[in-house]
């Protein structure tokens, strides 16, 4: 076993780890990487995340492309979609180019871009991103989108979700592997009860979309793996 | 119940939080912390961290400092003492002013400084410093040292710990203390068999200083709490 897993809880961090060849796995539980999961679980061609909301916005008067823009967990005016997995499905994203970009999950997808391969990671998708990388002799960096730079519960979940998963083919890298297990293991079991009571819950059920977490929360609803190539996400 | 407990786990992470008005308490369990409770115990007059080598080295040629430093793990030539609990004991700094810097604990200490008080946390003084914090009306904010800006195991498991301690008088102040508490939980009954397996463990241990660990993961030592009082720690 000589494959690695490693986990970082802040995009602020991720510049402490070594990128090059490996694979990097973007999560953004509450919603963006649920969002795309969803998108592409639905139909979607491909999607384009941007960081920056004047690079979404120029994409609005292009022929072509379905514009997502969010900030702070609400919706930007003039853009047509929001953050809400619910908004994605419907054949609304079928067959479609969408351009999303949020607070945290493109960002933490633009500071990945040196790894051999970035790839987007949710419940909604985990034992298909999980199979994936077990075809691959990389190791592999889990990218939590956390909330403005802090470290989050739901992202923090996922990325021990996935070392739970890998644990057999993959060492732990460092420490934090080992925290995001345990804290998995000791959660689990009340994934929902004590996912609503993390701090964005709480900012998402302020703006009444309690059942966007519930759903986020699914485990592998879809066996799609979002990757991206270029400047877009594609499946693989 | 109006005060906070919040928890940072990285020096690289602490400008997202507001310090003011609030206590920070620095952790770095391998060593400084535990360090610095154990010079205070063994009647260190009074100890000054000090982020940079080059300041730490100006002591050197000054009357009446002991000094400090260390780098990755290792004493820096030409200063008499080293990172090592034990040699701090037996008389070595009775009555006198110690100078120290290490790799990430003095780093997380002068980061600190905008807060209202800042206090030296460790196993070894658990109890005193939850005593202490109970005692004041104000938030609180467990500022992890990490290792070069990476999160790591053993001082998120104090910040757990002291979450433990608090969490009736003190809401959580966001995800990251309920992630340090279940951490806590999930392994403090094997903490000894967990730190040896974490990636610090693994560099002390290449140094022969298997000792320190065990040392440094006793609870409830010691009856002293540091505390920055200007440029330098003092006894409350």
């Amino acid at each position: 076993m000589s494959k690695t897993i490693d986990v970082c809880l802040s995009p602020q961090l991720i510049d402490l780890y070594d990128l090059e060849g490996k694979i990097v796995v973007v999560v953004d539980i509450l919603r963006a990487t649920s969002v795309m999961t969803t998108a592409f679980a639905h139909g979607a061609r491909e999607i384009i995340p941007v960081e920056k909301l004047e690079v979404a916005r120029e994409y609005l008067s292009k022929d072509g492309y379905l514009c997502a823009a969010e900030r702070g967990g609400e919706q930007i005016e003039g853009f047509p979609l929001d953050n809400s997995p619910f908004s994605y499905m419907d054949g609304v994203v079928q067959d479609r180019s969408v351009v999303i970009t949020t607070t945290n999950g493109t960002v933490a997808i633009e500071r990945s871009m040196v790894a051999d391969e970035v790839l987007i990671g949710s419940f909604l998708n985990l034992s298909s991103v999980a199979e994936y990388i077990q075809l691959q002799n990389k190791d592999v960096i889990v990218h939590c989108a956390g909330w403005k730079g802090k470290t989050n519960m739901e992202d923090t979940l996922f990325a021990g979700a996935l070392v739970e998963k890998l644990k057999m083919s993959h060492e732990l890298g460092c420490d934090t592997p080992h925290m995001a297990l345990k804290y998995w293991e000791s959660v689990k079991d009340n994934l929902t009860e004590t996912v609503e009571s993390s701090a964005h819950a709480r900012r998402l059920n302020r703006l009444n979309i309690k059942e966007d977490i519930a759903y986020c929360l699914r485990i592998d609803e879809y066996q799609v793996v979002p990757k991206m190539i270029g400047d877009r996400l594609l499946l693989v």
